[in-house]
């Protein structure tokens, strides 16, 4: 059998089909277009699907079924609760995209599809327990147990990025202040870059974007760092302490047996794989027990479309 | 069948026969003596566990199990790691106990016990998860996900004292920083209380006292709260504030069907809940879905007891 994978973000909807092994055998994307009716997207997302099954020679007998990882919270009747970046409330979604392709539609929160995906297929494969951190824009969470996703009783689980590590900390997105996403996120390492350029003009972060603070990223400022400049050496090893902290209550909560990190500032791969295992010890409560392995995610984008398109396998 | 359960305590050792239902049948309690050697104080388990069962006429056959609640870390192969309380690292508990009782021996931390103690026989039974917090001198965790114990792969889990939710806040025991129980323990209220009581040599708290700082306990504090003593509530709030805020934690990470408030700290009863009830919403990531039940723990010290005899229902 196979499999429709859809990873609904807020620019790109990418669409593909998976088969038994969790490779993607045909892909396809279309812009989003977040402002228009729910229902011109989803008739959009309909078509990608029906458009890789043409181009892979797939009917729809030979289709388990449809699976959707979205930027917000799911219910288990098939009705997007919210999605803020789309402006979503009550989108009854899988009745939707059932009128164009009548097969079960599954849907979970785009980080839980992606360390669903590194389970079926990636990293963590053949572990009992994982935790999926998604290091991006925000900090996301995906959780596996006993080879099953854990999402919470009410959908409202695995937001690790909504876990408080400051009391009256950096005021968040969501309205409380110090959630992990403000100190463990392509934009902690962003805003804690500015503050530190905005005392070092000469630092290499500054060369970089040739003074253009708006122009700052995690990459340049991990480039920065591996050069050895002293500034963006101070901004990474912030970062990573909080990200050893936000690692750490991951650890004394559930102990997984693996913490898999990944999203966009993942792709930094060794050199804050190993900063991160340098520095973890010492923000452990159990540091003389066996901790949980920790990784760098293995299936990049692609994991969006494969941890969705795999929900039906659960 | 019935079950042992015994309750190891840095004071006392509490140890009691359960029936099938969960019910103790006979109890009896000796103290630990922590500082002799734990050939010693094993021995002085099984003594206990026979006096029970003789005191029920109940047989060997007739017996399950026994389980142990440690204030530590045990592994799979029935040793203790550690129990700071106790001094002991590797003392082979479970082969200790079998040279007087030849039954099977489970162990598990103590707040995961009385976690367990609250779904088998308590105010958790019949959810699919819960996390008990026990707030006493530290905070404590127990989890319970689809009707079993977790504890993690490493036996490192469900600590939920040692998340930090302040980056290089008050220094904790464990060495770290910022950890929960530093601010949701009777520990917590008392040195909160004593910062507050420094300035206010008139408060309700100091006359209940006689002006002894050394007899302010969270009992004292939350009786002048109740009668509205200003410095009294100040403290109160604040510990409800962090107490939220923990509880937001749990909500964001696994989001169970119940959390449970044990401990000490928890016969204030409705006075805490309401308050911690009252204050939640704000610290939420998600207030308008549907919350895990919030509720005082039922079998008070029992739990201990209950609990461990219970693991060997697991």
């Amino acid at each position: 059998m196979y499999y429709i994978g859809i990873d609904l973000g807020g620019t790109n909807i990418a669409v593909g089909l998976v088969n038994e092994e969790g490779r993607i055998i045909a892909k396809t994307e279309t812009p989003t277009l977040a402002s228009r009716p729910y229902q011109e997207l989803i008739k959009d997302m309909a078509a990608c699907a029906k458009k890789v099954m043409e181009e892979a020679k797939i009917t729809e007998d030979e289709l388990h079924s449809i699976g959707v990882g979205i930027p917000g919270v799911a219910d288990k009747d098939g009705m997007v609760i919210f999605c803020t970046n789309l402006g979503w409330r009550n989108v009854p979604l899988r009745a939707e995209l059932q009128q164009y392709i009548n097969k079960p539609v599954y849907m979970d929160n785009d980080a839980t599809v992606a360390g669903w995906a590194e389970y079926q297929a990636g990293v963590s494969r053949g572990t009992d327990s994982s935790v999926f951190m998604t290091l991006g824009t925000g900090l996301g969470g995906g959780i596996v147990m006993n080879g099953k996703i854990w999402a919470g009783a009410h959908g409202a689980g695995s937001e690790l990025g909504h876990l408080v590590i400051e009391v009256d900390g950096v005021p968040c997105t969501c309205g409380k202040r110090g959630c992990a996403e403000r100190y463990c996120s392509a934009t902690a390492i962003i805003r804690m870059a500015r503050e530190a350029c905005a005392d070092a003009p000469n630092c290499l972060i500054m060369r970089a974007v040739e003074g253009d603070m708006d122009k700052i990223n995690a990459k340049v400022v991990f480039d920065a760092a591996k050069e050895g400049d002293s500034v963006a050496m101070q901004v990474f090893n912030r970062f990573v302490k909080y990200l050893a902290i936000a690692i750490n209550n991951v650890i004394s909560f559930i102990d997984p047996d693996m913490i898999i990190l990944g999203g966009g500032v993942s792709r930094a791969g060794d050199f804050l794989l190993d900063a991160v295992k340098a520095a973890l010890p010492e923000y452990l409560f159990y540091p003389t027990l066996k901790q949980p392995e920790l990784r760098i995610a293995s299936l990049g984008n692609d994991a969006g479309i494969i941890g969705a398109a795999l929900l039906g396998k659960e």
